[in-house]
């Protein structure tokens, strides 16, 4: 007689991962970046404009002055100087004590939550937001409040002033004002006082999400939240998306009277950042570089939305909507209710070699946006986006005459 | 009539960070790295040994051949088949999809709690242990069951079995086998055996701290845990001790069915380590440079462990005892319980200008380890070893008298 298999026992667990798959954005990743397809979807920056001869001889200089770089090292001090007259240069100055360095934002995202977030907590966010929130968020298996977005204003604060009204104490607010992932709206001038006066008010703390916030494209830009107050916002920044990712580098600014907290958190995460990533980008940070390189991907990058929104204009159905974003990389598009975009994406796969992500990748909450898609003008040329949009409106244009 | 000062109103921290300090390690830092200063506090690799030159020519090479170098990529395959080649080499075989690419080994022990760890479950651990791992425990508020460190052959088992059989279900078992920090011992193989049995038994995973384990000092040394099994040992390699720190990188070795789960905690936290710093540690792992490198540090750094032990020998008063490291950087001394290491430390630096970490800077569950220190060989020459032995030996020895 053969004994029965008995089935390999393996480690339980934590509660909050079982059964758990990875978000739908990072699945998607792999379908859409086949060979051959023509891909809006992606939120990479363009690598053709890292300035990867300029990061390189960061690299040298700092390896061949710098006795310390490989080591072990506390914070950056020139880093955060320079981090310091950017968020100036941003309209939002602080001082270098205010700035904490993180592994990118993601990590500040981490911090922010683990700083202020009890577990089952409820947290105020809107229905469609970055799925990394939500990736850092699941631990703590918190309610998600979420609020609607106007595509020209932003976030509905009218809608937070709500559920606060209401008695609701969200453990904090999230927030990306500008070019909002994946609306790609950004938040109007009136919606930020009032936001940062709710907060005030109630004193519920925003994390501030701004990893877009140096990529505008038309003129005068609203500063970010943390600009009207300090002791409410927690900011993040990054240079993923200005020099490159794989810097995994950036920024918060805080409260001064929460740093120590935040750099116990952040020195249990990964001890500390790199070192050498630290000094060499300190080095970018010098001399007018990064100024002029952030000025060149700001006309490389408005032509290509400008591109994108002509195509969407010359092509799409009449009753679309889209956003016209002023910072970002990314346009929202609103079809027809009966369009679900999730099917639709695998038919403009196959048929027409061409990908966008579906709305339900970002919804938080259980809000699906099943009939939107996120374009992303980063990574293409202006001929390729208006090639792109010419087959996906091919597309939407059957589906909806069949719908 | 003045108004009443108002207090600042800031936001509301989560319960576990509410009042907690840095680690008496963390504070330590700036004590003992005052300038004049003869240090054998630090836990840092020796700079004069990393391979900087080597690193930078990786660096390059990189930025120069590899287009995808500086985006967002996914993990680097090509290191981890290096790194399961390693493992084999280490005498722990593994695939390449049974490694998990992280942050350090800090952020690699930080999957395995948020993995592992349910709120306020026990972990068993060692009486003085890593501060690294307290760290990132703290948000859990676990209950800590400590365990003994015999200083010839490691770990209390037979007190981990008794608090198994006694009913404890600790979330995981956390054990630094080689070369441990700070008692600077070197698991036996009968308590290998006994210790992987146990959790097999039980079904209680085993997290492997591995910082150290490929710096050996002594010829044959025993496989890792994770050689004698694949299910219930969660393994953590990087190599912050054998190329640098600055790398941020590191690896896990896991069972293969939990890579999916693994990958997803990973991802929430910094979404991936560095594209960049993956190809140029992957380029540092070719031809045999690594293998002659770590050939080096360990002739090196067994110079210096040989000078610490000897002069310990000399110098030190006879009711002291200290472990003999067959690996790794620490060697840990216990004096009688009459002397506080915490208040000689402030002594050895004012009067005799020499440091080392006082026990209690690793107590972990309450128990003290007041009358111990830790010393580290890395970052001295012989002659700097042998000097600051004998300056401790006179506080020592004076203390003794007095005490």
């Amino acid at each position: 007689m053969v004994a029965p298999a008995v089935p390999r026992r393996l480690p339980a667990l934590a509660e909050w991962i079982r059964g758990r798959n990875r978000s739908v954005l990072r699945e998607l990743v792999s379908v859409v970046s086949r060979p051959g397809i023509l891909s809006l979807a992606g939120g990479l920056p363009d690598p053709e404009l890292f300035p990867t001869d300029h990061y390189a001889a960061a690299l040298a200089h700092v390896l061949d002055h710098d006795d310390g770089a490989l080591q072990y090292k506390p914070p950056f001090g020139p880093l955060k100087q320079h981090i310091a007259r950017l968020m100036a240069r941003r309209g939002a100055p602080c001082t270098p004590e205010q700035v904490l360095l993180t592994t990118g934002a993601q990590q500040g995202i981490c911090i922010a939550i683990s700083l202020l977030l009890e577990r089952s907590e409820p947290v105020v966010l809107e229905a469609a937001t970055y799925p990394g929130l939500i990736e850092a968020l699941a631990p703590f298996t918190p309610r998600c409040l979420t609020v609607g977005t106007d595509l020209d204003s932003g976030m509905d604060v009218e809608e937070v002033e709500g559920l606060l009204s209401r008695g609701a104490r969200p453990a904090f607010i999230y927030a990306i004002p500008d070019g909002h992932n994946p609306y790609g709206v950004s938040l109007s001038r009136a919606k930020r006082l009032r936001l940062v006066e709710l907060a005030r008010h109630h004193h519920i703390p925003i994390v501030e999400d701004d990893p877009y916030g140096l990529l505008t494209y038309d003129g005068a830009v609203e500063p970010p939240l943390r600009a009207l107050d300090e002791d409410w916002v927690l900011y993040l920044g990054t240079f993923s998306k200005t020099i490159a990712p794989a810097l995994r580098l950036g920024w918060m600014v805080l409260p001064a009277d929460l740093m120590q907290a935040a750099a116990i958190v952040k020195e249990a995460g990964d001890l500390e950042s790199s070192a050498l990533t630290e000094r060499a980008v300190s080095f970018c940070l010098q001399n007018g570089f990064f100024s002029a390189h952030v000025r060149r991907l700001r006309d490389v990058y408005r032509i290509r939305r400008d591109a994108l929104l002509g195509a969407l204009e010359r092509h799409f159905p009449r009753d679309a909507r889209w956003t016209r974003p002023h910072s970002g990389f990314f346009v929202w598009v609103e079809l027809p209710a009966a369009v679900d975009c999730a099917a639709l994406l695998n038919v403009a796969i196959e048929e027409e070699r061409v990908a966008f992500v579906p709305g339900h990748a970002f919804a938080a909450g259980g809000v699906a946006a099943r009939n939107c898609m996120r374009l992303s003008f980063a990574s293409c040329s202006p001929d390729e986006i208006e090639e792109g949009v010419r087959r996906l409106a091919r597309l939407v244009s059957r589906r909806i005459a069949h719908g």
